[in-house]
């Protein structure tokens, strides 16, 4: 088969981790445009310089062109959904970072456009594909520890945002937790059925500023009877801290980070290794080869997508309980948020 | 200084695990007596080989004994308090098991005869003397790390306790989580405010029929504005699971546990070391010991005990905290629980 | 400045790992041509879609080429020397796969040239820009260990190549052993001054069919006064098993094998960890790209290339010595090999 | 069956040692006379307290005490030999710490009058009793791993002996190493046929005054065609390295460090834990009871000990060859050597 052609939404940062990657790594890829409304001579030059050979202004025009078949949505949040419908309505396969959208209606409301057009569509999740967690993720889908108990995700920035992002972010549970809210999902293998959260403000007074909390530890159910927990904290001085652990009926499984290097160095001080990775760049970098990859593949193999429209739904759903839940001190049913 | 002379009360496992230290490890003391209400001739032979040269079915020749410096109360639970106030009144320097009562009430008034008499009383919360989380904790308390942030706690045991033990337990966080409530007062090194417990029965069926949970999360604020949680499981096939981790603003310290032994097999299928220490009693093998010197030593220095009676009313005041946010699915500050 | 333009010498398997890390990874280099004997439509296929806009059979085009500046020369090993000659009267910068020959003439000879030419010069030890075993170089360079004492490096590969390689390989020494040689010298930060190798056949029975062994203790003195062991199997079952240790006046330093994954499950049976990664490809992937970086930075910023002629020829002298001391039973002076 | 009745010579360190243990730690065993010629008041006090009924300055004594079933030979390493054979003639069973001379001819004297009385015999070569060696050990032994190809020892003192030791101690071999050729018997299950030995002087001048050195790697072969390595030093100022390792047709065993304890703190310098456990004392406590008890359980239920006379010959002869081959510069095959 030909390649599978790209139509790249949004040239910043992750628009051009996921160019690039598609460009080198994809084999089976190849990113045909680019479009950006702030489009510039540095954003051309560097499309042009991993062989993206059309560039524009109009988001419009990808929709528009019958040579892309797909398009990786990249772009800032606000513009998710509505691109999605644009791209179910025009037949291509979709790959949307996360999330689609910040509040309900208008997810669903792109999901719908979706499977009425009948295309793929990928949400970006990205720690799904990173090998420690998909290790230990299939370990309990195998079913050789039995009923899984307990989900315990800890996940640690290394530091925090700038108080301007904090400000439009959403809150922790849409920003940050949202990752980990869709990893225990993964975890457990079915759906958060109640949340309780706790959370305070420990690493920068201005998180206060906006309702927001920087460190939260948030008690979950699932359907299948586990119970689970995150915890969370905006700062940690050692690097990315991303550890899993699923303890079940015939054992435990857990991840450790990944450290810099592996050298230790004994001395009458102790033992010294290095720390873990800096941060999700760092981390997660195998992991977006591999989820555009997977994308890639279920487009030429008409597989279902590994992270699916409802997996880009439910994420929200419980960021928006957990926010309740610390708004009013009490647990929340997911049934009480709509979905 | 001559040794100090022990009067053992109960001989049954912990009470033989408390003489048989004090005999052969802590050359400060010296168990001179021991007094259990099932006494029979097996109980003497023991007690017998490990040189305690007299033996009694009654407590009071105990308490009575001027002989005896301090006593260890290794009875059942339920005498804790009542052998707490004789040996108060007696002048007796008290090692007493936890806990003290697992009624409020009883506690008080035990810790009030205590004041009057001005004897010291340690609680036997053993933990606290393990090398591992010790280390954990000398490290937050140098504040080295700066402030804590999140506390958390592990704790699984291997295996279940009979369901005739359950039905008299008092319930998982009396019985097994109390060890957690006082290891997050030590770590954090302030109180609990506020308790969130989800909990739920995933090891067997028989504890719902006295009302109890065997699998268990349960969210903490402190004192000092740190957050933390605690997760228990009464199965765990690996063996006794005990981690702590204190997450503070420069860096996260955290242990891992104990394994039979530091072999490892590399083969096709895999890195395997062994697995955990089996249950209490190899894993806090030592850390009685060092209790036990402790006790000692306060007594022949005239210092402070490392756990005093404060450290034994608390976890129960906790607990009781706990049992009743899980029966009104809500958050519970410790403000409602007497204390 | 313009991206140093390369000339691809070689389109087997390394030719093809450097030619694909240049195109993607190294922003400052552009391969421009391949030069292979062998070339083939699939060959060229492959070329071409990595953007390599030339090839020909003919290696002396590349070498007649004014748009070249440098070669990547990853030919036969019987070539090596040769090509260097050609490269340096060409004035073109050389990156050479080792060993540059496996006899000391035919190296001095193209060093000669080299010198002569006074062009670039980097040989393709490429563990050295591994980051674990040049974190452990880097503690040692700094010197905050104090002298080095005793320097180890355990390598085995995870299956012995096939007999037919085996037959042309030049022994174990030239062949594998060569890595840890050189690895030796980069550790210590001075020359190897005697040998003792021990060596027998365990693995596979043909290799005595050669002449040859398969298992393998090299004893090492080095020039600080540290002394120095490798040992090394042609096959461990459970990956590529590559670590290195100095032992130091103030302490030691030392690593691990990178694991595929960091997930470990615990059961009844003992903790489970994943293997280390198969072979080199998997192991020193990004070792490779590090060291094109590195040759390309030398080659803008004129800089000594850091492993340079006498890093090619010593580790070949040293693999002399070792095959001369198991076949005569003795330990053998470097001064012994001509140099 | 009634305790074994021990006779301890030696009331020094490791005298102490043994009869602390086995009054504390070994039911079946009981110490009823302590004999050493420079008995004193603080050495009799000490054997008191731990309960030994008689004193005396009088090895001779205990032969002739028919109350004494068993001895410990913990004197100085010269009267070794005499006592085992005065031992054995009054038919004791005998415990010897190692080693049991220094010289062949007088430990095959020795040997000879074990034989001839048919007592039993154990030599104190305590490490196999270590758990984590003893797992290496029977993971090779059961076959698992199919044939051992290479083994090797790492053995680091964390600080190196008194000048006035090493003048007396018969140099590095027979003092430090002896312990791991000891070690490569025991995990390879095979006898020792050739050792290369280099060694130098790198912690201290002094070693050379005495013509002994302070860094050594010994090279060995084996009965069943694995080679061996084992690396010494007298000085690591991170504590006692203590590290095995087996590789094996299908896998390889190996074993870490125990450390003091298992807490890790991670902050932006790396990730910090404890250093390995400070000396013999610490790292082989346990292992000292082990070995007590297993000698103990030889006499009750007779069956030949685990550390034979030939265990302890062996080790002396390795370490014989070993030295001639450092003096020597060249490999020595054990059959040079008498045995």
């Amino acid at each position: 088969m030909a390649k599978v052609k790209i139509g790249l939404l949004g040239g910043g940062r992750i628009g051009r981790l996921h160019g690039t990657n598609l460009q080198n790594f994809v084999p089976d890829a190849e990113v045909v445009v680019l479009a950006d409304p702030f489009l510039n001579d540095e954003m051309a030059a560097w499309a042009e310089s991993i062989g993206i050979a059309k560039c524009t202004k109009e988001a419009d025009e990808v929709f528009a062109d019958p040579n892309v078949d797909a398009v990786f949505i990249c772009s800032s949040t606000n513009t998710h959904a509505e691109f999605i419908i644009k791209a179910a309505k025009a037949g291509k396969a979709i790959f949307c970072e996360k999330p689609i959208a910040t509040e309900i209606p208008d997810i669903k409301e792109a999901l719908a456009a979706v499977d009425e057009a009948g295309v793929k569509l990928q949400v970006g999740f990205v720690r799904r594909f990173d090998r420690n967690h998909k290790a230990v993720r299939d370990v309990v889908a195998s079913g050789e520890l039995g009923k899984p108990y307990v989900v315990k995700v800890c996940s640690r920035d290394p530091e925090g945002p700038p108080m301007a992002y904090v400000k439009v972010s959403g809150g922790i549970y849409k920003d940050m937790t949202i990752h980990d809210f869709d990893m225990v999902r993964y975890l457990a293998g079915c759906e958060v059925t109640e949340v309780y959260a706790a959370g305070t403000v420990l690493t920068d007074p201005g998180y206060a500023d906006y309702n927001d909390v920087d460190t939260t530890i948030i008690t979950l159910k699932f359907e299948n009877g586990a119970i689970g927990v995150i915890d969370n904290c905006r700062t940690a001085p050692y690097g990315y801290d991303q550890r899993v652990e699923v303890h079940c009926e015939k054992g435990c499984v857990q991840d450790n980070n990944n450290l810099e290097n592996q050298a230790f160095i004994s001395t009458g001080d102790g033992v010294k290794s290095a720390k873990p990775t800096w941060f999700f760049l760092e981390r997660y970098n195998d992991a977006f080869v591999e989820e555009e990859k997977e994308f890639i593949d279920c487009i030429i193999n008409d597989k279902p997508t590994p992270v699916n429209g409802n997996d880009g739904l439910q994420p929200v759903r419980i960021a928006i309980a957990a926010g309740k839940s610390l708004a009013e001190g009490r647990p929340v049913k997911l049934e009480e948020i709509e979905g």
